[in-house]
C-alpha cells in the first residue's frame, strides 16, 4: 500500500499555504452535511435555507463552510475558511441565490482545535464524463488509500488530499458508469463511516454507510421540498418537519417528483452508531439516533451519581461550561447537592485569541474561564465534565480552582475513558497522546491532582440510550472497532454481513 | 441651548459612514475602562495587560475598542471598530508593545445591539498646551451640551461627538491650564456620571463623579505596578489583587512613585450606584459595589420566588440564557420546582448574521435559540429572565414557546418594570419605547401572550443589595433621578451637597 | 466531438465566481513564461529571479499571475488574480523562498481587456502517479477537446477549463509513464501552439512546438544556473546572457548537472513564428526570433510613409500612445513632417476605473488620452497606430480628435487588416466582430470618419522581418492558417513534415 | 517660535501608525484641489465629476485623497490612503451620491517618493461655531507655527500636523466670526502659498494667495454649473469651458446664484508664479499661468540645444522617460540629431514593488527602465532630462547605460541646478541634500560619471514663459525667496505690497 501522500496544490490567493500537519496519518473529520431540494418556490431560497440549516450545526465544524446551488442543469458553489457567519454574507447569499433555485447542499468542516486536523474545503465540486456532482460528506473511509492508489495507477489526478475526492473518483471511472446504479456501484467499494450528500443539476441523492455511523435525517418543507441533514436542530431551525432517519446502506433520492429511496447494501446486522455523537458533539436540541441528546446527557450525568457518588461534606455539583452543565444538572439531582455554576465561560474567546507569550499564559487560561471566588473559596467541589482527551486542558482548569482556593475536588466524568483512537469520522489524537491509553484512573488522578475521579461505566452509559447496546459504536473507549482498520479492502462488498466484522 | 448636532467627520477609510442614528439626542455609553501602570518591569507589557483586562471586560461594550501607551514621555494608540480580539492581534500588540512600555490604558465601547447606540471610539488621544493625554470614559454627563456650546462659541473645534471630547477642551482651556489643579479644576465641572482613566505621558489619573454611578476599582500588580478598572474581573484575570474601590469624589494618580489620592469634591450624601449593574450589566464573576454579582443574581431570583412563586402544577423553571440562569437557579432553589435548560442558546449567533428577509425572519428567531422540545411540549414552564425592555424581543421567544407546544408559560422577571430612561450612562430607549411605559403588568403579560408575569418588586431588589438602598439609583425603575436632567447647569460644583439633589 | 463545457469549480473563497465568458468556444492566451535552475546559489533566489523575470513581462498577461519553486524533493506554489505586484509581496516572496530554494518556474496570464478571455491561473501544479509537477504554458492547443473528451471518458476529472490542464492528463496516463521518455510521447500528442516550462523536483524542461509559434529564449546565470522565457528583456533584467532559442520540437532540460537537449519532433519545414508578436505584443527593448521588437516597429513605420505617404499641408505626425510611437517616428523620419506627442495616456488609468455611467463615458474617453489642444486644433495631422481590431476603440478615439478640433486626421496603421481570427494563442475577437473581416478599408474610413486610412502591406511587414516571411505566421491577415484548426487530431504526430500543413 | 510637534493621534483602524518622517520640519505639499456646484440637475453628480477631476490630476499627488459633498445643508466626505482609484470605487461613489446632490471638493495629496514627506488627508471636514467646512488646500503657509501657538495657548486642540488645520481655527475664532466678511479676515492672516477650496452647505469659495504661487481656474460646466480646480486638465476631462485664473487675492463663491468674486488683498506687485509647474510638475496638456505646459517644454529643450549643443559625432537624442520627453524632442529638432527612445520605462513599476534585496537591487534599476541594446551599444548619446535633484537616481540611471555600451553620454537639463529649498509647496529635499548646493556643474558631472553635462539657463528657462519673468518664483534656482520663511508673521496682512518682500 502506498503511503499517503501530502499533496502541496498552488494556492489560489496570496497567502502562505498550511504545510500539512505532520501527526494524522490520514485526514479524520466530525463535519456537519446538508441539502435542501424544492419542488415548488418557497419563500426562502435553497441558498438561505443552506445558510440556516449549517449555521444551526456550526458546532459539528468551524474550520471550514461552502454551499453548492442547482439551477436545474448547472451547479456552481461557493466555500471558505472559517465559520459560516464569516464566509457567507448578503452579497454572497445573493450571488447563490442566482447561481441556483432550486437546490443547494452544504457542509461544515471540523476545526483543528482539540483532537482534529484540517481536512479539505466542501462541498467538492467536479465534472465528469456523467456531467456535474457535487458531494458533501460526514465520516471517513478506511480504504481511501488502497483506492486512491489504484486510480492514480491508471493515470487519474487528484486535487485534494481528502477521501471525498476519492468518492468521486469511483463514481466517474467507467466500470462505474457503465454499470445499471452507478452511485449504488460505487457506494459498495466505499468502507467505513459515511453520510453523504451528492447534489447532481437534477436531483440530491443522500446516502448513509450500511453501519450507520454518523446521523442522517430527512425533513419535509411545509410547502413542496425536502432536507436531509446531519441533525434535527437544522429541521427544527428551518420549520422542517421530522420524517425519519436515512436508514444504513439506504439511498434516498429527492428530486422534483419528490422522495425515493433504494439499498445500495443491506443495513449491517449490528450497526455501528456513534455514541460520541450522544455524550459530546451533537447539539442538545437534537434528536440523534432517535433520542434528544441533552436528557440523554442528563440521565448520564444521573448514572454517574448513582456509580460515583459524591463524597461526604461536597458542597456544590459545580459544571465544567458548557460541555458538562447537562451531565451536572442531572448529577444534582440524583445526588441531592446544590448545583452552583461557580465556573463562568468568556463568550468572546475564540480562535482570533493572540497566542500568549509564557507570561501571558495563566492569565490566558483565568481569561477563558472565570471563577466565582465566594463559591470556590474553602469549598468542597464535585466538578462535572463530559470527556478527557488528552488531559491538559483539564489538568489546567483544575490548577485554575486549586488557586482560586477550593478546598477539595472531586471531578466526576460523564462517560468512560477514552483509551483508543477512531478511524470512523473523530481524530481524537494518536493512541499516545490520550492521557487514558496506558494509564489508571488513579495515574489520572494524580496527575490532574484531584482529590477523587471516576468515570461512568460503559454499561453505564449504553444503559442511557434507547436503542440496544450492540447497536452502538464504542471503540474509543472499548477498542472494539466494528471494521479493521488495519486491513482494509479495494473490492466491493455487496452484503455487509459478509464483510468480516470484528465485533 | 444649541440643539445637539450631529457632526459628520470625514471619514478616514473607503467605507460608508454611518449616518447618526435618530433616536437618541446624546450619546449615551455602557462602556469599560482600564489602565496599568508599571514601576517595575513586568514579564507582560502595559499594552497586552490592557488587552487582556478588555478582553475579560468585552461584555460591557462590543461595538469598538482601544489602547494608548506611554513611554513615559510620549504617547500613541490604536483604536478599532469590533471586539477586542478583532481589533488587536499579535502584530498590533507588538506595535503597542514598540510604542509604550510604560503604562496603557484601554476602552472598550457599547453596542449598538439591545438599547444603546454607537458612541465614538476611545480613548480619545489629543495634544493641547500642556502636553499630550489620553482619557478613556464610562457614564455620560448630562451638562456636556451647555459646556460644548459655551467652547464652540470661543473657537474651539470638536472631533467627535462624544461627551468625552469635552473634558479634554475643559482641561485645555486657560481657565484650567492656570489653575493650581487643571484636572480637579476641570472634574468640577463636569455634571453626571463619569468614571474616567486619564493617560499623560508620566502618570495615569483615575476619577471617579461623587455619586459613584459606574464602578471603577484599583488593583495591585504583584511585581510593582497598579490596575484600575471597572471590573474586578479584570483584575482577576490580570492575577492583580484587589486593593479597593476609587471612592466617588476622589482622583487616584498613579506614577513611578506609587499610588496618591486627592479629592476634586466630596463624595455626595446619597450616592447613586446604579443597581442594573447588577441586574444585568456586570460580569457575574466581578464584585461590584462590595459584593459579587451572581449571587446577587441568586438573591433576586430567591425573592423573586417568594414575591411571585410559581402556579401550582407548573414543571420545570426554565432559565431565558444566558442572562436568566443565575436568578433562574435561586427561583428554582426556592420554589423547589426541576431546574431544566430548556432552551438552548447558539453560541455562533454574532454581529454578522444576515439580515434575514421576511421570509427567514422566524428561521432567525429559531437559530438563536433552540428548544428542547421534549422538555417543552404539553408542559407548564416557569420562564425566568432578568428584564425587560421594549418586549419585542421577549415576545418573540414566548411565541417560539408557544410554538413548541408549551401548555402554560409563567414569566418571572428578576427586576422592577423599566419604566424611564437612564441618562446616567445606559441607553435603554426613548421612553416611548419602553413597555412598561404606561402600561400595566397585565397589559404587558397580554402582549406577550403569557399565562401570569411578574417582576421582582423595587423593594425586593435593593433587599439583595450588601449596601443601604438609598445609595443606588433607581431611576430607571422609580424614575427617581439623583440629578435633574432636564437642568443641568455649566457652572463649577464645588460640594456635591450645595447641588440640587432631586431625590 | 463533444462541445467543450464550462467547468464552474468550487471558490475557495467567499467572492462571487466569474461566469465564462459566453464568446469565445475555447480559452486563447497569450501568456508570458519563466523559469530558473540554480545549480549553484545564487544571491537571489529562484523564486525573487521569478518575480523579476515575470515583472518584466507584464505586458503579456495582466490577469493572474504564479510561481511555483522546488526544492530538489517537493513543490509548492503560489498563484493569485492581478499583477504580480499585487499578488507577490515581501511576505509571499519570502514565503516562497522558504518553499523552494533550487528552482522556480512563473507565468503571466493575459487580461480580458482587447480581445482575450479569462484562462486559468498557471503554473499548473499536480499530482500524479510519477510524482509532483508544475506546468506553465504560452500558446493554444487545437486539440485540446479531443484529448480532453477521450480523458473524461476514462473516468478523469478535470479542475479548470484550460487546455494545461490536458498536458498533465496526457503525462499521467499509463502510456505515458510506460514509454521511454513520457515527457516526449506526451508532447507528441499536442497540436496547436506551446511554449512550455515543466517544473520537476528534480529538473526544469522547457519544450517549443514544431512549428515555433511562440517564442522561448534560454539565458545563462552568472554564477552556475540557467533561466527559460518567453522573452530577453527578462534576461536582461536579470543580468542573464543571452544563449540561444529554444528550437522548434526541441526538449531543453536544467538540472544540477546543466543543460541538456533532446528533440520530441523535428523542426517543421516552414515554422510559424507569429508576427504579431513584433507588431504589438512583444516588449521594444527584447529581441524576438532574432531581432529588436522597437526597430523592428521603427522599420514597419518607415515603409508604411513610403506605401502610404502623408497628405500634402500634413502638420504632425502624431503617434496614439504608446504602442504607435515607435512606428509613428519611423514613419515621421521617412516622411520630414514633424514628430509631434499630441496626445498624452493617463499613466494612472488601469484596470480599476469605475463603469462609467452614460453620462460619464465622454469624460472617461477624455480621461484615458488627454489631447494638446494647441497641437491639434485646426491642424492637418497623421495618426500613426500600430493595429485595429475591433475598431469601436479607434473610433473613440478620432471622435475626441474631431472634437478638440483637428482639420484633418489621416490614419495609418502599421500592420495589415486583421480579417480572421488566430487559433494558436492570441484571442482577437470572434470573426464577425473584426471590423477588417467583409469590409473593404473604405468602409472602415468612412466608419471611423477619417480623411484618409491606409495600412502595411502583408509584403512591406513581412520585409521588416529579419527571418524569411515562409518561416512567420500570418494568418490573422491572411487566413492561411498552418495546422487547419476546424480538423484537429488526436493521435500522436512523430513527424510535424507528415502532417497536413495547410500552407 | 515654539517647535513644531509631532502631534500622535490615535488611529482609527488597527494598522501601525507610520512614525512622522524625521527630516523636513513642516509638512511641504504639493496637491490637486477640485471643487464643483451644481445649479441645475446634471446628468454626472458632483462626486463623479469631482472623481473624474481628480482622476485627471493624480500626478499631482498619489499619496492619498478625498471628496467631501454638499446636499445644501450637511456636509459629508470620504479620505483614504492611496490613489484614486484605490479609495473610490462603485460602492463609495453611490455613498457620496446619496451624501450630497449639491456640491463636491476633493483633494489629491502628494506622495513621499521623490522629495516629499506625507501631509494629512485631505479635504479637512469639521465643524465650529459657524456650522460646518471642508477644505482643500495646495501650497504651503510659512506661519503656521506662529498662528497655531496662539491658538494652542487659548485651549483649542488640533487633529493633524496639516496647515489647513489652521485655516479652519482662524475662520473659527470669535474674530473672525465677528468680522464682517470672515473668511476674508481668516485669509489675511496666512502667509504663504495657497490656492483654497473651502465647500459651506450653500456654497463653494475658492481662494488664492496674493502672490499666484499655485495654479487654480475657474470653468463653467454646459448645463449651470461651475468648477474650480489646479489644472485645466480636469476642465477638459469634464467638458467643462475654462473661463479664467483665479486671480491672486481674489475670492471666488460659487452657490446657486452663480459665480461671484471679491477680493481680500491686492495682488502683489510681483506674483510668484511657481516656474517649476511648468519644468516638471503640471500635466502636459494644461495650461498653466496662461500657456500650455508641454509646448514650454519642447521650447526649453530648443532653448538649451541652442545653449548647450550636442557634441559633434553624436549619434541620437534619447529622452529619459517620460518626463525629459518633450524637452528631449524640442533638442532633436534645433541640434538635427536623430531622436530616438533608446530607454523604455516598465509601466508597471509602482509603489508597490517589493523592497529588494542588496543581491536585486541592480535588477530592481534594471526592471525599472529597459535599455534597447542596439540604440545604445558603442552608440554617443544625448541624454535629455527635465531636472536632478539628489543626483542618486539619475547616478543610476547612467550606470545602467554605460553598463549597456554606450560610448559616450552627454547629459543635459531642462532647469537650471536645484540649489535651494522650497517653502511654498514644493518638497524637494534639505538643503544639504540637493546635489547643486555648494557643488559645481563639473563636480556633478564627475559624480554622475557622464561626458558632458549642460543645464538650462535661468534666463533661458524664463524666456520660454509668456509672462514676464518677474512675476514668477525661481527661489529653488536663485534663492530669491519672495516672502522671507525665516520671519513670518502672525498679523494681519491688509495690503501685500505693504509686506516686506524680499525680492
Amino acid at each position: 500500500m502506498p503511503a499517503p501522500l501530502a499533496l502541496p496544490v498552488l494556492r489560489s490567493d496570496n497567502k502562505p499555504q498550511s504545510r500539512p500537519v505532520a501527526r494524522p496519518d490520514t485526514p479524520k473529520e466530525k463535519c456537519a452535511v446538508f441539502g435542501a431540494w424544492h419542488i415548488k418556490p418557497q419563500l426562502s431560497s435553497p441558498a438561505r435555507q443552506a445558510y440556516l440549516g449549517l449555521y444551526a450545526m456550526q458546532h459539528r465544524g468551524q474550520e471550514s463552510t461552502g454551499i453548492a446551488v442547482s439551477d436545474s442543469k448547472r451547479l456552481d458553489g461557493i466555500t471558505g475558511m472559517g465559520l459560516v457567519a464569516e464566509v457567507f454574507d448578503s452579497a454572497t447569499l445573493t450571488d447563490l441565490d442566482k447561481m441556483g433555485t432550486k437546490a443547494a447542499i452544504g457542509h461544515n468542516r471540523y476545526s483543528t482545535a482539540g483532537g482534529s486536523v484540517a481536512c479539505n474545503a466542501q462541498p467538492i465540486l467536479m465534472k465528469y464524463s456523467g456531467g456535474q456532482v457535487a458531494l458533501a460528506h460526514n465520516g471517513n473511509l478506511i480504504n481511501n488509500d488502497l483506492l486512491r492508489a489504484k486510480f492514480e495507477e491508471a493515470g487519474h489526478i487528484f486535487q485534494t488530499t481528502s477521501d471525498t475526492e476519492c468518492i468521486i473518483h469511483m463514481l466517474a471511472q467507467p466500470a462505474s458508469q457503465k454499470s445499471p446504479d452507478p452511485l449504488a456501484h460505487t457506494l459498495r467499494y466505499l468502507q467505513g463511516a459515511f453520510s453523504l450528500v451528492f447534489l447532481f443539476p437534477d436531483r440530491i441523492e443522500a446516502a448513509r454507510d450500511p453501519w450507520g455511523w454518523r446521523p442522517l435525517v430527512i425533513g419535509e418543507l411545509a410547502t413542496g421540498g425536502y432536507v436531509v441533514c446531519s441533525e434535527t436542530v437544522a429541521l427544527d431551525v428551518l420549520g422542517a418537519k421530522f420524517l425519519r432517519e436515512v436508514e444504513p446502506g439506504e439511498i434516498v433520492t429527492i428530486n422534483d417528483h419528490g422522495l425515493a429511496t433504494r439499498r445500495f447494501a443491506d443495513e449491517a446486522p449490528r450497526l455501528a452508531q456513534c455514541v460520541f455523537e450522544h455524550v459530546y458533539f451533537a447539539h442538545p436540541a437534537s434528536n440523534v439516533f432517535g433520542q434528544n441528546v441533552q436528557i440523554a446527557r442528563e440521565s448520564m450525568g444521573e448514572v454517574l451519581a448513582k456509580e460515583a457518588p459524591p463524597p461526604k461534606g461536597a458542597d456544590y455539583v459545580v459544571p465544567m461550561p458548557d460541555s458538562g452543565r447537562s451531565a451536572a444538572l442531572g448529577f444534582a439531582r440524583v445526588s441531592g447537592i446544590a448545583y452552583r455554576e461557580a465556573i463562568v465561560p468568556n463568550r468572546y474567546v475564540g480562535r482570533t485569541f493572540i497566542k500568549p507569550t509564557a507570561a501571558e499564559r495563566q492569565s490566558a487560561v483565568r481569561l477563558k474561564l472565570n471563577i466565582i471566588n465566594e463559591l470556590v473559596r474553602g469549598k468542597s467541589l464535585v466538578i462535572v465534565d463530559d470527556s478527557i482527551v488528552r488531559g491538559t486542558t483539564t489538568k489546567a482548569k483544575m490548577d485554575q480552582l486549586r488557586a482560586a482556593g477550593a478546598k477539595e475536588i472531586h471531578l466526576r466524568i460523564s462517560c468512560p475513558p477514552i483509551m483508543h483512537p477512531c478511524y470512523f469520522g473523530v481524530d481524537f489524537a494518536q493512541r499516545s497522546e490520550l492521557i487514558a491509553h496506558g494509564r489508571s484512573v488513579e495515574d489520572i488522578r494524580t496527575y490532574l491532582g484531584v482529590d477523587s475521579l471516576s468515570y461512568l461505566s460503559l454499561p453505564g452509559l449504553l444503559s442511557t440510550m434507547q436503542r440496544p447496546g450492540t447497536n452502538y459504536c464504542t471503540a474509543c473507549f472499548s477498542g472494539e472497532y466494528r471494521l479493521d482498520p488495519e486491513h482494509p479492502t479495494s473490492q466491493e462488498v455487496v452484503e455487509p454481513k459478509q464483510m468480516k466484522m470484528l465485533v
